[in-house]
């Protein structure tokens, strides 16, 4: 079967096989994967010495860690002796160092190897040669970023500029002050479906009068099937009935201090290629980060992040959460029921966007094409 | 190990790699499943305008669904827009479209595009063009049958060939009346060997007295060890003693009306390649229709067919049902005890078939390295 | 990244792909399964006519029975027929012949093949052609080991050359009499790591201090990190407070007769190239046995062996095997935290031995490297 002749309207998404080949999946690890940039964890996970987060960037499993200078470092969770998982936990916390369950290695927090059994018959091993591999890692928007690659493209043209490109002005998303808020709640979810299937499912709202009834009572303007992502500086407006953005449009936590009243009572999103989404509404921000671990399957860890104050005080979360977590529940078995397809001869020229969803060719296709180059 | 001299009295099977290579079972999809007709499913279970069920057929999930201008109809299950499993479960009913749960693309029950949101603003797009793949049906023996080729073979010379030239007399069959019959009982089993481990399994009755004590219990001849399915015309003969097809041979249904005193205290078997098994005996008839899923993994779906009248009643079909499922779990057993071994250097080169086996070499291997060709 | 410069001290083991990439295991069981003399079970459980022990061997699945006239013979598991595994259980004992499940062809203990149905009409199968394909067998240390070798290598010059090789003495093992030995316990476990990991881990004692707390406070010697296996003659002193080879070094069952004083209060181990190891100690032997199954997961059988009047005597054995059973847990769990790493980059140049460890280099992967070739 070959590429029909698409009619002007309708352009093509990618390939079937790019969202179902394991090969094509272990290539994307090594050339998207790695050399890009990657929302990590909340520094919430990493706010004192010793304190650390582990999880799966591409081929690699990471460790951050927040030093006793305050620094943060990340290292590749393999120990340099025999390969042992240092941290074999997600979340924990020492002392002074690492040391390898398996033959008591120990690095410091700042990856030198402090001591090693009988290292004093090892005189010629160089404490930082031998220290644990080090990744490159930043602060920003209160998560940690890592990135695998030897040298790192420059943090500021890649995820800064996409999120300030997002809005008309640069400075528009400080008005949240999103390192300053809390997490509120974490859910984790596995979704079996390719991450890109996941992307192109948050780029566009074209669905959304179809599954989120929930969301499009509350952003009525997303009936309308727009995405407003590539719109520059345009959020999406509530509805007149909607309060706030909660499963009904009630009992909200109002607005966060400096969010202006032309952002108010609008939704906001922002995709960072290839796996970090931000949402913003008045009253708090949804931060989802996604990690692909096979061409099939992709766990995807979403915080909901409040003033200090919301989670503080004891309120009650769920009915704020509860619309989110919906929606992702929704959008994430949509993906898995494409998933099952990519396979078919239909699928084998790849699908077709409509006009409300071009913008993901350009805005995420195209950046993918760049980036893989050919199988 | 090099392939032994066989003595006459044996042939070889096929190598073992046919049985257990995962690259070949993707070959046999798109060289043996698609381009052949499929039994597919029962008629009754498409009786009304709207009611559908769906499969997999090789590599693609298949829709058939009863228009409501009564023809039948059956399509790829793939949503032509995002890929979208359109019916994601086996059996359902609409009322007048095929709506996606993704985006809502609608298609009649015809496959054509009826509707999708904003599609006034895609006036390029032609509603049969950007329908749903269509795919060849027939309705056959009660039966719907697809073939997935874009040019089917003849269903005369294939599938109704098969049948008529098991008996001597092409209208032999139709004394069963099959396509009036109804669905007694349904049961699926899941079978871990090669569909063709299952189609050599029940082309031959060389096992029958080692794994079928109920079976030859009943129909005595196959004590001898002969499948009488290359035999034109002729059937098994039951024993002395019983009087009906059930585990004892006590307390079947008699006969249907127009099976002959000739036809009749006899069992007939009959293979249709690549999938599909049809059983006669005097009150009912048991129809075997395979869905590999993996070179390991075959779904049988095992339907037994009696007169209206019989369920209708509310008689108990237990005792008549039971002889064949415990054939069909004594032969799955059977067939799985080969999978662990199609690995192993004695299977490298094949087995064999002894003098009762002979004709699964001319009536499978033969049609299947014709059809396969080389892997 | 590219393999560090090594410093002297340190030298380098597999490279991460060894560990991991399942086409290397494919060829590991060909070059290196395949050819090599196999621990396979204890003669117990052989000890009468008809008494057979079925286990995975390789690629093969292997029968070793004991026949009516003593000898001890291996097949492989497989019908010569349609290739069904004959013998599905691990454990058995038949009377006479091994009837096959399916057709009920049947073949007598020494493989030939002594009848089949309407075996009258193939005159020209001959029984000793199409018996069971035989492998190689042999007795040693109250063991039968099997090699998949058409030409074994010498039984002398592999298996016992290790075991003697150890010791100063060629004799010093007999003291042990471990034919005269019964099975106290045997726990089975699956390891979900490659074989190579495992042997890495038994052959040295780097990580006794880390991970083993109740055996280096048995074996006090065993803290200072080094593996006496290199060694030859060498055994490991228990400590001073230490009676026995238990948990907490009391209440053993004191020596075995022939073990002398300077055997006595040692620790003992063997490997034996590519899945047996052998730990002596006063009073019991413990006796590994390793069968590879996937590149990343081992079961591994574990035999405890005591002088025969300890077990018929009802003597409680937990206390005794609790020590080794812990040891085995606790180096299985390291193992595994190994495998997850084996792909990252920090491993693909391999990891490094540290001088306690160089031995691994010589006595393993020296003979893995020569044997198995390049990949």
């Amino acid at each position: 079967m070959t590429a029909p002749q698409l009619p002007a309207s309708l352009i093509s998404t990618l390939p079937g096989r790019y969202y179902s080949d394991a090969q094509i999946f272990d290539q994307e690890q090594d050339r998207l994967f790695h050399p890009y940039w990657w929302g990590f964890t909340h520094l919430s996970d990493l706010d004192a010495p010793g304190k650390y987060r582990t999880a799966q960037v591409g081929k690699e499993n990471v460790i951050v860690v927040r030093g006793h200078d305050g620094a943060l470092r990340a290292f590749l969770n393999v120990c340099r002796h025999r390969g042992t998982r240092l941290c074999p936990e997600e979340y924990g916390e020492v002392k002074r160092n690492f040391r390898c369950s398996y033959h008591s290695w120990t690095y410091g927090l700042d990856g030198k190897l402090v001591t090693a059994p009988h290292i004093a018959k090892m005189p010629d091993i160089d404490p930082v040669e031998w220290g644990l591999k080090q990744v490159h890692v930043r602060e920003y928007l209160g998560y940690a970023w890592v990135c695998l690659a030897e040298e790192p493209p420059s943090f500021e043209d890649t995820v800064i500029r996409t999120v300030t490109e997002r809005f008309a002005d640069e400075t528009a998303i400080d008005n949240w002050a999103i390192p300053d808020l809390k997490v509120g709640r974490r859910i984790s979810y596995e979704v079996k479906a390719n991450w890109k299937i996941v992307i192109e499912n948050f780029m566009e709202c074209y669905h959304c009068a179809s599954i989120h009834p929930e969301f499009v009572g509350v952003v009525t303007e997303y009936a309308k099937g727009y995405a407003a992502q590539h719109y520059v500086g345009r959020g999406i407006s509530f509805g007149e009935d909607a309060e706030a953005f909660t499963l009904d449009g009630t009992g909200g936590f109002g607005k966060l201090p400096d969010v202006t009243e032309e952002q108010d009572r609008k939704y906001w999103g922002v995709t960072i290629n290839p796996q970090v989404f931000i949402n913003l509404v008045p009253d708090h921000v949804i931060f989802h980060r996604m990690f692909p671990v096979a061409v099939d399957r992709t766990i995807v860890e979403c915080d909901w992040l409040y003033a200090k104050d919301v989670p503080d005080s004891g309120a009650a979360l769920d009915h704020s959460v509860e619309l989110f977590h919906r929606i992702n529940q929704q959008d994430f078995e949509a993906c898995e029921r494409c998933q099952v397809n990519m396979k078919s001869r239909v699928y084998e020229p790849g699908g077709v966007l409509v006009p409300h969803e071009h913008h993901i060719g350009s805005a995420f296709h195209d950046w993918f094409t760049k980036a893989f180059g050919e199988p």
